[in-house]
């Protein structure tokens, strides 16, 4: 079995100072409104937890991103790639940018294509001074990694800015227009927009989603479901946000969900591979 | 059996000159809509009858709103007052504001909290000059109920403005993350936003919801009923409308629902009783 | 059997030169995505398999717009009003209006309405240069349309514009406040919005709903088949959005819904008919 989990953040190095490991029990509590228990690994920050349970799981692969993040803290691409490289062949990085510098950006684009990264992490909203999706100076940005060929991760869903207005799926809906070539997913689905994002995918072949979390027990779940076994089945991608939740009892969850083994397998991880060019099989 | 219904309009004084009671053919229509038969009490506008049916349902006591709309009619809180004095026990009030006179609000909210109301009923888009829930001239109101500790009933669903602007979650959502001391609950339970306004309640701990009338077999019921015995279970208010359904029809409907006994009577009154700190059992 | 298709594109003149006929792999990709097979008459482009399909299927008369799109291509009101003489009884016709000329746009509507066209077709996201729903240059038309107590169709759901933003239920919702006297039919549904269309059409007695093809396995189709059956029963209006879905088997497909006989026949056609004032039975 092969799965790659497209939002994992490992017990490591900037992410034990975000919100996921230190407010714990306000975590927990979303852990069990997505109707998980915590996982071991999460509770004790144990990275040989964490593998055993990937293993235990059939995870394969996470996807770790990079951050820049006033609200919910940073993770430098330096240590996105020191993660990559400790654990070789267990995790691939998506690299943060820094939108208040567009030369720096540019940069660090260039930069992270080189160097192994198989996407670039944009979350507009929570931006030090949050941005909306369709912001002129993520357009840029936008151009570059079409042009380069790499795939944009948007946060745009979930609780991914100071407001709902910065979820609004008409700006992600406009970016997908503006830069067909582009590949986005959407990381946490566009949640709670649920039929509009699924109405923006549905037109729009350049758009993935990953509901992530928000897949779990939440309004519009059988949507994305129906969606993910259906014309979404080449642009679903599995993630469990973990820590939020736990690797191996999403994992158990996902895969009794009501979709069939050929839609299965590409979403928990042949539209993966295909999308970061890795070599699984 | 105890249960707070958290809007309910008596046959009484003003609500009489409303459309509730005014237009009937077009209230019984709705409520034929809702899969109700109009109440006995409605019909004949019967204090008596009301009583009994509230007796019948086990209906403790009534929410009954003050009101300043021009579209909807009002009723002061001097009536208000004057209802909840006539029938001990068996009402509670809150106030209405005038979001046109600084100053005068301000007393009114003052006032409301002396004489015994138990929170500040808001309607932004009812006013004679519509407001958006997140009008700056409402923006005093939010925070002196924050800081006199006394709920905001915020009008936010159904037909509540001129245009579906005034329903427009993003407003609500500001003014969530705005107070975050505020306890704000939403009536009508920001129907038709369901996802939306769902994800407000999962992100904002001080946001109740009460979607009343629009629960009833309504678009997005599945999903509300869900949250009431999930993660809104501490924060979901039950409501009849009345006279829009009928107060004991409503109630049977409403305990048949698929919700557990603990969450069930949370909703129906537990909730409210700490809310409005009334000494219930 | 009668059944009236009020989105039904026949492979003749200027509908052959518009993507439905020319940019085919697409057009079957979205067919399947919907549920069904290509249609014969739509593959081969024929009328005569077309006419025996909706023989076959019981569909007696199909809607004709007129059509007035940079994007999609245009169908002149001559051209409709010839498709219209040619096949008697078999189609009825509504005609395009050009917004970016007031005068023109006047007289297209008087015309219309003189020479037989029951309806005015209006895609506001669609123009060469898009506008949305409640854009001043369509209020004349509106106007008019109430005065001279013509319907009209807007196109407001779907891929209806540029962006998500063209079928942002407000516009609708605000064009529908301002002319209660305009009977307005919202062809695609107002699709991804679909409890918010749901809202507008339960507030607003003049809004009829066509979710045609949007109603097809795409999110929200319960909500749709439940007002249809309910609420909407006097205002739901069957179609097929054909060549998009094959005559034939999207009425097996929809006669087979949970919706009971009397609103069955009324979304199947008595609706339509006396919404275009068809004398049928």
């Amino acid at each position: 079995m092969t799965i790659i989990d497209f939002r994992l953040r490992p017990p490591l190095g900037g992410f034990l100072k975000m919100a996921l490991y230190t407010e714990t029990e306000r975590r927990d509590r979303t852990t069990r409104i997505h109707g998980f228990e915590p996982a071991p690994s999460a509770r004790a920050q144990s990275m040989d937890l964490l593998l055993a349970e990937m293993d235990a799981a059939g995870v394969t692969m996470g996807l770790v991103t990079g951050r820049n993040s006033g609200r919910y803290g940073s993770l430098s691409n330096e240590e996105v790639a020191a993660i990559v490289a400790r654990h070789p062949g267990r995790f691939v990085g998506a690299a943060a940018i820094d939108p208040t510098d567009r030369k720096r950006m540019t940069r660090q684009i260039s930069e992270a294509v080189k160097s192994g990264f198989r996407a670039i992490n944009i979350e507009p909203g929570s931006y030090p001074a949050p941005l909306h999706v369709d912001d002129r100076k993520l357009y840029p940005a936008y151009a570059q990694c079409e042009a380069e060929d790499v795939p944009a991760i948007i946060m745009a869903g979930g609780s991914a800015g100071p407001d709902l207005s910065y979820t609004d799926p008409v700006h992600l809906d406009r970016v997908a227009a503006d830069f067909p070539g582009l590949k986005i997913v959407v990381s946490h689905g566009g949640w709670p927009w649920v039929h509009q994002v699924l109405h923006i995918a549905f037109r729009r072949p350049n758009v993935y989603l990953s509901p992530d979390q928000y897949l779990a027990n939440m309004p519009g779940m059988d949507d994305y479901v129906r969606a993910a076994d259906g014309f979404l089945a080449d642009r679903f991608l599995y993630a469990s946000s973990y820590p939020f939740t736990p690797v191996k009892d999403y994992a158990a969850w996902f895969r009794a969900l009501p979709i069939r083994p050929e839609s299965m397998e590409k979403a928990l991880w042949k539209n993966a591979a295909a999308l970061l060019r890795l070599d699984l099989k």
